[in-house]
């Protein structure tokens, strides 16, 4: 049975904090490696390798840090083939849970062996935790600096794209060399640790019809007159909080085509930021934004070659301790959702046209009762001649 | 119903290629946010957003790359409120699959609602693809330019080492600063990204009793005389797969009890490789250098202070699409497993003293015949005056 998550419930986790953001919220430790973590008579109990017990018990959340190999030694005097779910049991039992509820992603292959022993589960909602929505303001500030390294990111690139000279072939050349995509993502992902930012996602620079498959990290040379979309979404590894911005750039002389796209595709960002504030739902400034393109007449669908163009992806997503998170700006699947103060979203409208090319433009928001503040500042700058 | 997996059997996903190992084995394909992929009628399926479809059909093992937005949108004519689970059980009947099997990590919500909508789940083995486990040539030279990207970051070390300077009070001075672990991570981090490397799981770089706690990723100065562990598993982006080495330094000159330490944990780490070939189990190569540890003197077990000290950890885990996976050199529960042909394992002897410091040294091997081969290679000098 799912369950709505509620406060009141005893949680049970089982996961690495560096791979869930629920396991890092509650932990608040970083951790490769997966480890038993739980609430029990108000406490927040983990059960972890002496490898990581000293760094636990110094910087983690955790109330109490049990040594699982102590544990585990314990009871397989009695139990000599006990393993993880034998050893949660144990700890249910010793803490008195009758019932854990469990994230979304919590193993099932756990989740079956500890219904075997008896021990009662239920899948919790997501999120999880419906706190890691709203946002505090050390959680805000974790936010911004993730945006400064993308900032960091978008200065390297412009860096490059103004020292750049145009060849006879329309190639540009950087420092004797024809610029491509992976300098450029190099470049932007060197800029990016400097900042404390590690793009475990990797990083967008792509041009031309590159950047019309908005996910291609781009590859090879780098032409003039063409669109790059440059998408930086770096996570900054002491916090584990991410930032995630995009500017579209041009090195060259723009077309009439490209220049519209790009000024409307602006138009479309300012107006969305314009509509977002607690209150109003997620879908409807989406929907705006829609609207807002079919207005001007870019078709959104597929093309001839089956290739998605258009405005086709979600106008924003919520960021925190994951890039891609609650709440959603589109997807009809929440569009009950009320935006709320202090959550976080991204607002990237993008149009993208095999030939013309692509642009997207992203900032992040923060809600705020009567509309939205950002948390990330980069100027709009996108020709450089 | 845990179930061994079977080659036979369908299997079915939902996992970031970028989170989860087997997924990423499986698609053959790097992205950031879940989607569907399951096997009938021994195709590949996918079913991914607009978003991803074009890479996906690009560059992913996928035989069959279904538009997940267009399924969804078909589905909900006839079922407004249907989700994910409601796709993979229209899925499971369009494709004839009886039943899938599923990783041990397959989200437990959506195994819950998919149980209720009458699609049959077993849960597989780990590891859940078998294959996995033994590494194809094209894996082995992936893992050795993790293990380059390792190097890289060893060298940007030796250098700033070389090059610091002790002041009156012990500390190193590098280009004019006090020397931090902050300033050679940063090294090493760039010097792997341009090795191809991002360093997602962290690096060490821990001097004298930061080293203990072989975790810590070392803060602040660094001192002359102490020994420092430096840790680098970088991930090479382009691949998924990960390399793991780690060299301890010390910069001046070392005491006798260091030079012991370090002396005895080179023995034990080339009596291990000397140990490592097929048909050993992983467990006895362990024992064999706990023992060894044991018979030269050394105590392993907890000081006054509830730190863990001496040889606490295991001797090497599997290293692949995942910094840590199996098989696993040490920890009971896989007394069993014998060490197969082209299964891959780091060998990581350490001893750890606080008031001494940490040691640790590290390598990769892939198993053979009659013996074992170096995925790794750098020089184990370690005094640097």
């Amino acid at each position: 049975m799912i369950k709505k998550s509620t406060k009141k419930a005893d949680v049970l986790l089982f996961a690495s904090p560096n791979n869930s953001a629920d396991m890092r919220w509650f932990a608040r430790f970083a951790c490769g490696d997966p480890f038993i973590a739980f609430t029990a008579k108000g406490k927040r109990i983990a059960a972890i390798t002496p490898l990581e017990i000293v760094r636990c018990r110094k910087e983690s959340n955790f109330d109490i840090v049990l040594d699982m190999s102590e544990e585990m030694a314990k009871l397989r005097e009695t139990q000599p083939e006990a393993g993880t779910p034998e050893l949660i049991a144990a700890l249910a039992e010793r803490y008195k849970v009758n019932s854990f509820l469990v994230p979304p992603d919590f193993p099932s292959g756990l989740f079956v062996l500890l219904h075997k022993l008896g021990v009662k589960l239920e899948v919790g909602g997501t999120p999880f935790f419906p706190q890691r929505v709203i946002k505090t303001e050390e959680e805000l500030e974790y936010i911004r600096a993730g945006n400064r390294a993308s900032c960091a990111g978008f200065k390297a690139v412009e860096k490059i794209l103004k020292e750049s000279t145009i060849d006879k072939k329309g190639f540009l050349k950087y420092n004797g060399k024809t610029l491509t995509s992976e300098i450029l993502r190099a470049a932007i992902e060197h800029a990016c640790l400097d900042a404390g930012g590690i793009n475990v996602e990797g990083v967008i620079a792509a041009g031309g019809d590159q950047g019309v498959d908005c996910h291609c990290a781009g590859f090879g040379p780098i032409r003039a007159n063409e669109l790059i979309v440059c998408d930086i979404f770096p996570l900054i590894a002491a916090t584990g909080y991410f930032g995630d911005m995009t500017r579209t750039y041009l090195k060259g002389k723009a077309s009439p085509e490209q220049k519209k796209l790009v000024n409307d595709v602006k138009k479309a960002h300012d107006a969305a930021i314009e509509k977002i504030k607690a209150g109003v739902a997620g879908v409807d400034v989406y929907r705006s934004t829609v609207e807002f393109f079919k207005d001007l007449g870019y078709e959104t669908g597929y093309n001839d070659a089956g290739v998605p163009v258009g405005f086709f992806h979600g106008l924003g997503h919520g960021v925190g301790l994951n890039v891609h998170e609650a709440p959603n700006l589109g997807g009809r699947s929440l569009a009950a959702e009320k935006l709320r103060e202090n959550m976080v979203v991204t607002v990237e409208p993008g149009l993208y046209y095999p030939g013309i090319g692509g642009c997207r433009i992203e900032d992040v928001v923060v809600v705020k009762k009567d509309g939205c503040e950002l948390l990330s500042k980069h100027p709009y700058k996108w020709e450089i001649a």
